[in-house]
């Protein structure tokens, strides 16, 4: 019989020893293990998902990643290309990477390059982010998006890759220590570790980029971005959580993820199989003039923060967040508070100041969200429904229980519970 | 008979809608009002005092200003030369400005210049952080203090002041509003502010200095110093203070300030007049090797933070700040808690995400301390007793009742109350 404790014992142990550290952007067709040459696949948010079934954003987001490569020019002709066959869409949890809301990335793009200093220098990847509103990640594709993405790939991602080497790598673990004492949760809320980001990277950039001008836009476009540093995160969360993966006997969600139509989760101890549920819409705040009835579902590969215990699982470090995402300040410690329910340990690196310094609730046990009855709790970004729009608000969000209870069965049929 | 409560509400009302803006960094010497020319003025931290009352770490830091003034070139020197009656020592106060620890500014160093935005773009200045440890502020004057006042003044202060302006300045009362959302309280925690300065200014170094090595040099300098930005933070608090002292009538207290050997305070209606009571010891974490023997008495103008409703009565927007003053994280909320019973209003300004955006405890009522017997809380750094050491930890301090008390009755005695 399968000791189910000792193996979540191991998974979390795993998941928080994990240290990824950043030490390089490259290309992803260069760099992510089996993209190599592979110029008609594009990976995205999610477990997979095809264009008949993907969302106005996602449709948004492959339409302008096929325009950034110079593959087409219009949206429909990208439609027609998908459709022909050429491309494969796959997501970017089977290449070791993560993206937030659609989180396309195709062959030409630059990413962050992690590396696991405690599992042989295991790499994990997540692409470079670009700011606000109208944006790819959110579904956007108009010449302003793609020209944004040339300038970061072009200009700023030789300077970034430089000044990571300049500096010796940034420990993205330690950063998320720090910014959970700065009023961060690690998800919606990246203020501070986006500057201790700026911080650890703008010597060197200052010192690798000679044109005074071009270092000036690098640190304001870097600087005014409070999610400049999500990207880093959520490749450090997806190194953590795969370092949890494939542990046998073990009821803890390795990943959870968004591609906008579905909501999916893998359970460590089930292999790479994804259990789904249609996305839910989310609750939150909408920017000025858009609704509810503008918001796409759930959608992105974000919730590794959760499912590496923070995000919102460590809302009670930052009160500050529900600007944003709706609701009053006793609502973030509340969310943490539920989550220590569905949770195996206490982080022993990530740690809450107004809890006296306990540890974020770490390692979501399917068992327990079963038994309980009560679902992770996620804060995100809602993009908007349509392709080409991109970001209208922000807010709160709980994924099915039917893809929960469903995961938890296969589990009990592989190791013959009844 | 003069209304209390109307004066006091003046008073508060002022200190909230002060917005001091840092337009540039000059030449003390030349900048500040009642300096020109005055090559002999030494400022210190605190109300006034004499070399011979003068605590070990005032004193070394008075020989570091004349060392790096090229005045003198040893301690002995120095105390022979302000014995001798050429120097002129006067508080910081006395001349728009305010300094961290022992808060020396000599003719030549140069200092941040505010502007009060809504009170006639009345100035206020401080002079630049140099870091940890060994620092002059803290009393060391030892080769490498000096050469890196030089290294300040001569190279990164001409590239400040370009940046401030190419910038168009940096709003500070902004900029701690929003570090009190980012586990910041404005005194011993300065870290996210300290970093929003950094993502303020960096853009404008990037561009103004055209040299990538010193442009790497001063974005690591300011980056590595998690006090950065608590010189602009204190001149802007002074500029609050200032713009709530002197109203006829009001008991609210404009100034708290030490000089390492007393403790001082101002009460708005009572004028410049100082009301003093011997410093107290500060109880804190030492650094590895010193002990609560090696302690200086509490020392700096950096209580105008608390004054202006900030600093210890902010730390519940601050609970990580318990790590380095000691105690645990309920600590930090028990003490804004208490602050509310001495003080004339809820900052408008200045909130706590963790109170759910309650504003600050602001405008220290004079008559609350004495009538409730609660001295203000303050966190602090500490100074070793001795010239020529520096920093041995920091903690958290009260200022003694008798000087409230000596305060309390004097106001009674000129507005004619028994």
């Amino acid at each position: 019989m399968v000791d189910i404790e000792k193996a979540n014992k191991l998974a979390v142990e795993k998941m928080m020893d994990s240290r990824p550290v950043l030490v390089g952007v490259e290309k992803a067709g260069k760099v992510i293990p089996g993209r190599e040459g592979r110029e008609n696949l594009l990976t995205h948010a999610g477990p997979p998902i095809t264009w008949e079934r993907a969302s106005g954003p996602m449709r948004g987001a492959i339409a302008g990643a096929l325009i950034f490569e110079g593959r087409v020019k219009t949206y429909e002709e990208a439609e027609k290309l998908v459709l022909s066959g050429e491309i494969d869409l796959e997501p970017c949890h089977h290449y070791q990477s993560a993206g937030p809301m659609s989180g396309l990335i195709s062959h030409s793009m630059s990413v962050y390059v992690l590396e696991d200093q405690t599992n042989d220098n295991y790499r994990t990847f997540s692409g470079l982010n670009e700011g606000y509103g109208k944006v790819l990640r959110y579904g956007a594709y108009s010449e302003e998006v793609i020209n944004r993405l040339h300038w970061m790939d072009d200009v700023m991602a030789p300077v970034l890759d430089a000044a990571i080497k300049e500096v010796d790598g940034v420990d993205i673990r330690a950063l998320i220590a720090e910014a959970l004492h700065m009023g961060d949760e690690g998800h919606n809320r990246n203020k501070s570790a986006s500057l201790l980001f700026l911080k650890a990277l703008a010597p060197g950039i200052g010192k690798v980029c000679k044109d005074p001008q071009i270092t000036s836009e690098i640190l304001k476009f870097m600087g005014d971005n409070a999610l400049t540093v999500l990207n880093p995160v959520m490749a450090a969360c997806k190194a953590m959580s795969d370092a949890a993966h494939n542990i046998e006997g073990s009821t803890i969600i390795s990943a959870m993820a968004r591609n906008g139509t579905d909501f999916g989760i893998r359970i460590s101890g089930l292999g790479d199989q994804w259990f789904t549920a249609l996305a839910p819409p989310v609750e939150g705040l909408y920017f000025p003039g858009f609704t509810a009835a503008d918001a796409n579902p759930d959608l992105g590969d974000s919730t590794i923060t959760e499912t590496a215990g923070i995000g919102g699982f460590a809302m009670a470090a930052a009160p500050a967040i529900v600007t944003f995402v709706g609701g009053t300040a006793p609502l973030a410690m509340e969310t943490t508070m539920e989550m220590y329910e569905i949770t195996a340990a206490h982080h022993k690196i990530f740690t809450i100041p107004a809890l006296d310094f306990q540890g974020t609730p770490t390692g979501i046990d399917v068992r327990k969200v079963v038994e309980k009855g009560i679902t992770p709790r996620v804060n995100t970004g809602v993009a908007h429904k349509d392709a080409g729009v991109g970001q209208v608000g922000a807010g709160l969000v709980r994924p099915p229980m039917a893809m929960f209870e469903e995961a938890l069965i296969a589990f009990a049929e592989k190791y013959g519970f009844n």
